[in-house]
């Protein structure tokens, strides 16, 4: 069983490049919400703690069965620890035998985004030139990442409540060739958009966006929104948007749509990716894709990264799983 | 976050002897089930695959969140592979913050048989001193163990399908001082017994233990009924006896008690432990512990084992979790 730290996944990357290795996941995520129907999918199990949200994202396929541990407690960084962190293992669904654990806090920053990305290419206009950001937290560059190498980005439009991560998001876009647009408020920010993510951490019901900022159509990735009683966007607006979840047994509970009902139905993205539906904001107005995050982009990822730390040889073989001559001897391991 | 290996538990049980890692972990077992009623509960979550189970086994309280990856794979030991094989991690629950990620295989042995001894020390006749074991897997010595420091054990009856692993449970035993008595099939060993434990592997509905089988009373201790279609004893010899269980939701899905229909109630171990109720074989007849394995019981050793391995310095502190000045900066690690 291989380990991988944060500083394999740099490795990682480093090797493959940003651009190669969004392509690369971009496939992979295709690839298997392609193969949707043949994943036992069951909604995140949820323990709901003081301050946050503790989860396990379980998914299997004949192949391979992964998981992913991740928090969300908002408050954490007013005593230095991140809102979200998160691991996960790969293992073989024949045997159950566990192949790789991983840092997933930063492969979570890539799935999620390169998620929005796949739906976007499909969903967004094909000329779209302006994202903007509502939010600039941890997931802010990654976002911005992916959509480049889907769009030809002209400017990015961004607000956050705190001025430290909007001078911080400032910062780490200094290496990339792309107007930078900081605005005082969301409305402001959202102008003349063809993208917008929102991407806000209060676990509570809020909006910060309305319907009566969006002054043409555009894509919407509410990405935010993705707890019970934590939803960013009006109600009037998640209402009048074509709307495309992940996997509506879960976003029902934890989406903006939670604010529909619980027998509201809608597009789920494998039927997009798959080419069953045609949706686009050219033809069809305004689209929110209501995304929460599923355990499929999880799996996605961990096959890709487990391929790719094989290939590289990177990571650190551990002793987790007992090898013994006789299986049923553990006690000889004593 | 430090990653515990096999050698790494090794290392703790070397340093603190058999008898009082498993005093330690009675206790804790006892503390964590008393206050059964702060923990947030849920039966665990099963990917039902083919030759198998993938579970996860998630729970909570005020102070620390643990959960445990545990496959259920028959037919592993004919391609050289364990049946079982896990792994777990704990996370403070005020922050989400994983703590530690370790080796669960040889754990789960531990957790199981001293769950089996606390519930015994309670159920089962105080002068006990034969056991037999249905099953010489991998579990088997565990078990002997951990009854061996609650009871003053003379005797052990034991039989297996496969010879090999009654001659690996003989080859193994050798170390203690106890009279060892093979048995042809599980009748013969139970003759006599004052504790029966039945512990064998393959998923579907068997009957290992019969009621005529039974001349006295006897505690049992039915461990390896423990999944949807997998269960050991005969419905009759269950419908006769006094039951105990962990946790009835979890329980009557997976337990022995799967046999007598969803709306079965029993006595849950918690109350024995923390006095609300008092059964015993002397005077209740014939009990059947219906364990199943419960998530608490990774918890406790779980959180024993963080503690032994950070008083002694044991384990490998590993990158997992970013560590950033700004917790909002995650770009900045790449």
């Amino acid at each position: 069983m291989i380990v991988l730290e944060i500083k394999d996944i740099k490795a990682i990357i480093a090797k493959v490049g940003y651009q190669d290795f969004f392509a690369q996941l971009n496939d992979t995520l295709t690839e298997d919400y392609k193969n949707w129907h043949d994943f036992d999918k069951s909604p995140r199990v949820a323990n709901h703690v003081d301050g946050g949200v503790i989860e396990l994202m379980p998914i299997s396929n004949a192949e391979m069965y992964s998981f992913k541990y991740v928090n969300g407690h908002p408050k954490n960084p007013a005593q230095n620890k991140m809102t979200v962190m998160a691991t996960g293992q790969l293992s073989l669904t024949e045997t159950g035998e566990p192949l790789m654990f991983s840092e997933m806090t930063l492969l979570t920053g890539f799935r999620t985004a390169a998620t929005s990305a796949m739906a976007a290419k499909h969903l967004a206009k094909k000329d779209s030139e302006v994202l903007a950001l509502i939010g600039t937290g941890a997931q802010s560059e990654f976002q911005f990442l992916a959509y480049s190498f889907i769009f030809d980005l002209k400017e990015v439009r961004y607000f956050d409540t705190d001025p430290a991560a909007m001078r911080k998001f400032e910062k780490n876009m200094a290496r990339f060739d792309i107007r930078l647009i900081p605005c005082k408020d969301a409305r402001e920010a959202v102008q003349g958009a063809d993208l917008i993510t929102t991407c806000t951490a209060d676990k509570k019901y809020q909006t910060v966006l309305t319907k009566d900022m969006i002054s043409k159509d555009v894509f919407i990735n509410g990405l935010g929104g993705d707890c019970p009683g934590k939803t960013e966007i009006e109600k009037e607006l998640v209402e009048s948007a074509t709307i495309v979840v992940e996997y509506l047994p879960q976003s029902r509970v934890e989406g903006e749509i939670q604010q529909l009902g619980a027998d509201f139905t809608c597009t789920e993205l494998h039927e997009i990716v798959k080419g069953e539906k045609t949706l686009n904001v050219a033809t069809d107005g305004t689209i929110l894709y209501d995304s929460v995050g599923f355990a499929l982009e999880d799996y996605s990822v961990l096959r890709l990264i487990y391929k790719l730390a094989k290939q590289h040889n990177i990571g650190t073989e551990m002793e987790l799983i007992p090898e013994l001559d006789d299986v049923k001897n553990l006690f000889s391991l004593l």
